[in-house]
């Protein structure tokens, strides 16, 4: 436990480093004499590739420079070191921001942004640069999810070191903030974490004793799963050796929604273990479709076009049930929803449908 | 606390009572030889009122009824005796449901619905005829959204009889779903409620210590709030006495969110007890956005057509507040969200603007 706590005190230690560093290059700098000037990769197009072997999205070999020499290049650079100075006072002084919040802090320093947007941007900027996540730097989304389930986490916040919490306290599940995702993992006595698009089958899942029945974390990712929710997931795989499933709707866009859990985005490319490669993708197949006779709906327009993106998206192409769904879509021409499953009963999908989605990753590779 | 428990498991026995009433007025309609009919009040517009001594919509005094005898009722008929039935199971066996889920449910009982419109008009038919929301026959909404703040809950929801949870227990804040809305309210210490259209918000006021600064429970709306956390504003306003404050953006929408919160929406005229009259809008008022210079967005033209709209809206006749700042908002053309409190750092919406906008509500009307 208290190598855990360390573990996450000195990843803190790490990021004020990241940022101290970046600070210091400029001090010297300007006491050499010189213009100060920044590398970084560039997070162009053309410099992002999948890497099979990381198993996500990283950035090429191309970097981009910022000068203040450059006349054009002193705004973007400023704005940066504000940035920089800004995260460091949230991380120091452990308070949390959103993007729209730092955006109008910068007019309590006189540093001006057109809008929000290039305040985002400098900020993905300090990220590529230190290659810390924005929730690193107390930087967290509107966006909120949930967990529930026998895991013991242990607060690192302010006003709550020391005090611990069971995630089965609150049987309609705690958010997914900034002061559980800063916590340690104490214990659990779950052998699966299933994620689960939507809030509702969360619920369902909890009053059906999913968590006992299954030795499983449910987490309810709210849609697309905000990427301090992602990064949990990564941590809840990886520290507590726990397979990740993760349920969505049968339709192109649930599908990716599992998929950025297992491979993350292009967008954060510069970024590491925001994804979890070994999740799986348990369902809602175009095959569970079939095989259940799920109440469906037809792919419209959208969908489709959505499915032959993804069937090129080298993200899918790195395990044959992504490419055999895909076409099995197509195929029927149907989607379904998650709910879809109670037609059968309200306990159905639990009870007929869960158990047989839970095999452990490697048996259903045979 | 004995007396809360018995309080909320006699609204049960009532939900079940009602639902009862209906299938035994039809079961001795058939044993007198006659067709079932039922009357309700009807909820065609011209039937909405604003009721000024409620303060609240209501329906008027018009009925429509439904006959089995007439063959256009039929369907809609069966449908509502289906929609109460499973209702009835949801209540007594104590499980939760989704108005998605009561459209697929009906499948597994061969119950037809064209679309889920049809599903979702039906059940607020049921509603009508029994004067119960939705949420008291176990069926929610999708969306969430959360509470922090020094109140012990006390579970009634099956597993976890007998256990409470204080409200401070994780500081991220818990869900308001089906187990936080069905507890009993058992102590608090708070003497306010102030409810905040958004999370990031909500996180600062927590971090900041405002629910122990000014001894408050902290509700996180999520944008417009959810029928169940409105009832539950309710509750603690007439449960526990606590006055109510909501915090939005400035701006059309966000005073219309405060508003619902307030006197309720049209769509719920048949219904009871979801709104809380007492309840304050505390902000961001138009003159906020003048007093405090704050950073703003001009006024578009949808938030100008909506702000004619509200002005002629009964419900905005209550209180001159609303008026005048319309009028203002009118004027100055121009809108501001809560986060643009931090040009003046952080803290200054916790530490200066906030206590002015405490004070009892009495003597804010001087």
């Amino acid at each position: 436990m208290a190598q855990k706590k360390a573990k996450i005190l000195e990843r803190q230690n790490e990021v004020i480093n990241g940022l101290h560093e970046f600070g210091s290059r400029i001090y010297s700098q300007l006491d050499q004499g010189v213009f100060p000037t920044i590398e970084m990769p560039s997070r162009g197009t053309d410099n992002i590739a999948y890497d099979p072997t990381l198993r996500q999205y990283i950035l090429g070999e191309r970097n981009v420079s910022r000068s203040a020499r450059n006349i054009r290049h002193i705004k973007p650079f400023t704005q940066l070191a504000w940035c920089a100075m800004f995260s460091n006072e949230l991380t120091t002084k452990r308070k949390t921001s959103t993007l729209r919040d730092v955006y109008y802090s910068a007019q309590a320093y006189e540093m001006t942004f057109t809008d929000q947007q290039e305040s985002n941007n400098i900020i993905t900027d300090l990220e590529t640069l230190t290659g810390f996540a924005r929730e690193d730097f107390h930087i967290f989304p509107e966006e909120r999810s949930a967990i529930f389930g026998d895991l013991d986490i242990g607060y690192t916040v302010p006003g709550y070191e020391g005090k611990t919490l069971n995630l089965t306290s609150h049987p309609d599940g705690v958010l997914i903030g900034p002061a559980l995702t800063s916590s340690e993992l104490i214990n659990t006595r779950a052998d699966k974490v299933i994620a689960i698009e939507k809030g509702a089958l969360f619920t369902r899942f909890i009053e059906e004793n999913v968590h006992n029945k299954h030795h499983a974390l449910l987490i309810s990712c709210g849609g697309q799963a905000p990427r301090q929710t992602r990064s949990f997931i990564r941590r809840l795989h990886d520290e507590l050796n726990l397979p990740v499933y993760i349920l969505t709707d049968g339709d192109p866009w649930g599908m990716h929604i599992a998929q950025v859990i297992i491979s993350g985005s292009a967008n954060a490319a510069h970024l590491r273990e925001l994804n979890t490669p070994d999740a799986v993708w348990s369902g809602v197949w175009a095959s569970d479709i079939v095989e259940y006779k799920l109440p469906t709906d037809p792919l419209d327009e959208v969908d489709i076009k959505r499915l032959y993106e993804l069937a090129k998206d080298p993200r899918y192409q790195n395990d044959p049930i992504w490419q055999k769904e895909i076409k099995l879509f197509l195929k029927i021409k149907k989607k379904a929803e998650q709910e879809a499953f109670s037609r059968y009963g309200l306990t159905y999908i639990v009870d007929e449908y869960l158990p047989t989605k839970l095999e452990p990753p490697a048996e259903k590779k045979k």
